[in-house]
């Protein structure tokens, strides 16, 4: 028999709780504040957006919080995901490295989206809210959100970002066939919508404004609340079952990370990886070097501000300090729409300036390379989010060929790329830039922080 | 704990052997025919388009033949497979029968294709060949075998279908991206095509036609031999992974399967879950019904002729005793791409032929409803294909309901839907109609049988 490529843990040992790494951090992370009286919010101010069992969740400082049985049921539809040892990449590189590959392109939607999706399904429906509002880029959040309000018999809408509305039908369609109902943003059922396309009737959109007509719409309707797919400490919360997963895994590798990296956008899929390492690495039972990778088009934590801002456009939400490009930041149209925001998760952020974590911004073409070699040698096409984190899980292999250290590198492949397919169309027909973020952008958008 | 919905194999479970079902039945099946002599065709009729081991394969009497170590270590990429109890489908449809399906749609590709061009392009490797040819239609097994040639370094040269590249551009760039060439067909490329292009310059091709031009070029050209992804035995053979993992599976699960249904284009699904439970019934351990499901616009088995005819347009391949529609017929555009071949899987036409399977055939607006319907209940989007067997399935639990019956109902899902959304987005705007075959074009197409 040939030497292991996967990991798979038995459903009896799929981890039933989720890690809170607040209380594990040397000092808690800055408070969200109310916009006009700059004081921090309340679960008062939040209740209009999010049920209480969440609003709990996004304060807790509890260590541990045990996942319900009603989530743990449609978690295993794909859960345990796999580990695997990327053993024909290594060999592909001629690197003494073991790299590593946690892959959640299996759930229904093809990436990690679901193992928060669900859960805020679930505490929605179990306070009697029947109907949901969210935002979504390139919609692989919204998706995620369609497939578990279909599981929860709850409505779904989804503002989705117009430039992705127009240009990838296919994950509309996807969110139609779960159920949801699905409008362009900026669109003309908002206040803020109807705002932008005021100012600028041909906008393609942003992340940033879809939030604003998703958190307003919330905020109106009856039992209706909104949902965020990434950035807030209950997302991330949910998302640490990847790398409590993986912790398992490596045990039955018998190998330990030495350097582990994650793409980021808004934080979840790092933070769902990295949280459990750093609890250990805290405790001093590892210590992996642990590090973001963004786009050059958009590098929040390597050239942003750590400051107070609003999550959305409109300014309709608390303000969250973390790192920001301004909330007016319209990015460059680069492939990998999931790591589009302006800003950063406020405990990546928090995690980033206590010095835990480095960050690394890299361009498309290289994470495009990174994407092909990926799928060439590992048969998965990776999504454009995970190339990012290949291209760097790639960079630091070939150090190691020639240091010929054998570090052993983890990542996260957050999803698969069959709903991204006409971006390697573009790279392998030469026609992807690497858009590096210009200055002056940078300057200007900035400006606009409050 | 809830209920098990998922039965997962060790991988130490996984299957080493693939299952051969001609020794256990009771009369073998005729023999493919040289168009000329109309003799039977010897091994050194198809050295030109396949290597010698397949060719061993493909008239072997052995029961149980072992799956190379090569191949075993790709296949754990995703396999063993899951197999899953839709206990949120039979909630919904409030049946008191058991339904249980086997989901190939983890694999790299989205499908179960590449259980059998994982081992195709190892043994043309083996024996020195260097590229491989195929054809393909709405391009899952053109995608799953670059996917296959990537692993070991084979060239790859698919003539996709014209309506499907045209139309469908996700495959097209899937097969790319793993490195395959891709051409429309008819082409200028071949005799094949330019003879169909000279008639009828307009033509949107065949299944029929781009076999005509993938055999002529591996026929041709060195090193190259040609790669089918259904109909023929040994593609077949290699399916039976399917059905024995899934043995195993009910063991876990502890039931046994009352009815067993699959959807059928040329075979290689229905029958890689079908013959090793087949295997089981003839050995008197087990009675399952055994159902082929068809599509009502290319109505193989249960309107077809069961007569010698040839496997391709342009009558290159030997002649397979098979059920036809006539090797001249062009099916409506129906979405299910897989299912539109024009002939069926002789071994599987015999067996149906031996009474030891039934078969049905249902129109695409029923097929879509159930890919909704369980869509939004067990939260997989099916791809259009195995929505046949899906609708077979709910009809099968809804008679149940009626009657009481708490049958155990066990189906493939052969794949996921991710790169065929747009046929969901036709049915939910209410544009996909039933188009059953009429007779007149039946008529028409078995008066060119040879």
């Amino acid at each position: 028999m040939a030497e292991r490529t996967k990991y798979i843990l038995d459903e009896a040992d799929m981890p039933t709780r989720w890690y809170n790494v607040v209380p594990d951090l040397p000092e808690p992370p800055p408070p969200p504040l109310h916009p006009g009286t700059r004081e921090p919010v309340g679960p008062d101010d939040l209740a209009p957006l999010f049920p209480q069992a969440l609003i709990a969740q996004e304060v807790s400082t509890e260590r541990y919080i045990d996942i319900p049985d009603e989530v743990l049921d449609v978690y295993r539809l794909w859960r345990p995901s796999p580990l695997f040892r990327a053993r024909r990449l290594e060999k592909a590189l001629g690197t003494p490295a073991r790299i590593y590959y946690k892959y959640e392109g299996v759930s229904p939607v093809g990436s990690h989206k679901p193992n928060t999706a669900v859960p805020q399904a679930f505490y929605n429906a179990a306070e009697g809210v029947t109907r949901l509002t969210t935002e979504t880029g390139a919609g692989q959040w919204g998706s995620a959100l369609a497939f578990a309000s279909a599981t929860f018999g709850l409505e779904c809408e989804v503002w989705q970002v117009r430039a992705s509305y127009d240009q990838k039908p296919y994950r509309k369609l996807m969110m139609e066939t779960f159920g949801a109902k699905v409008h362009p943003s900026p669109s003309e059922l908002t206040e803020s919508g109807r705002a932008i396309l005021a100012a600028d009737p041909d906008s393609t959109g942003s992340l940033g404004i879809a939030i604003s007509e998703a958190v307003e719409q919330a905020a109106q309707a009856e039992n209706t609340r909104y949902a965020l797919g990434s950035v807030l400490n209950h997302v991330l919360l949910h998302q640490t079952i990847i790398g409590e997963e993986a912790l398992k895994q490596f045990e039955l590798a018998g190998d330990t990370p030495d350097v582990l990296v994650g793409c980021t956008g808004g934080g979840s899929n790092f933070g769902g990886l990295a949280f459990p390492f750093l609890r250990e690495k805290l405790a001093g039972r590892m210590d992996p070097v642990i590090r973001a990778v963004e786009p050059a088009a958009c590098p929040t934590l390597t050239r942003g501000k750590y400051a107070y801002d609003f999550g959305d456009t409109a300014g309709l939400t608390p303000l969250l300090k973390m790192h920001t490009l301004g909330h007016d930041f319209i990015p460059d149209p680069i492939h990998a729409g999931g790591l589009r925001y302006h800003g950063m998760s406020p405990l990546i952020s928090h995690i980033y300036e206590l010095g835990l974590i480095d960050a690394i911004a890299i361009g498309q073409e290289d994470c495009f390379a990174a994407g092909v070699r990926f799928a060439r040698t590992e048969g998965i096409i990776p999504a454009p989010e995970p190339t990012h984190a290949l291209a760097a899980c790639i960079q630091e292999a070939l150090r190691c060929k020639e240091t010929g250290e054998e570090k052993v590198i983890l990542t996260a492949l957050c999803g698969h790329a069959h709903l991204d397919l006409p971006a390697y169309g573009a790279y392998l027909a030469g026609n992807i830039s690497d858009h590096a973020l210009p200055d002056e952008a940078l300057e200007k958008s900035l400006a606009g922080l409050p």
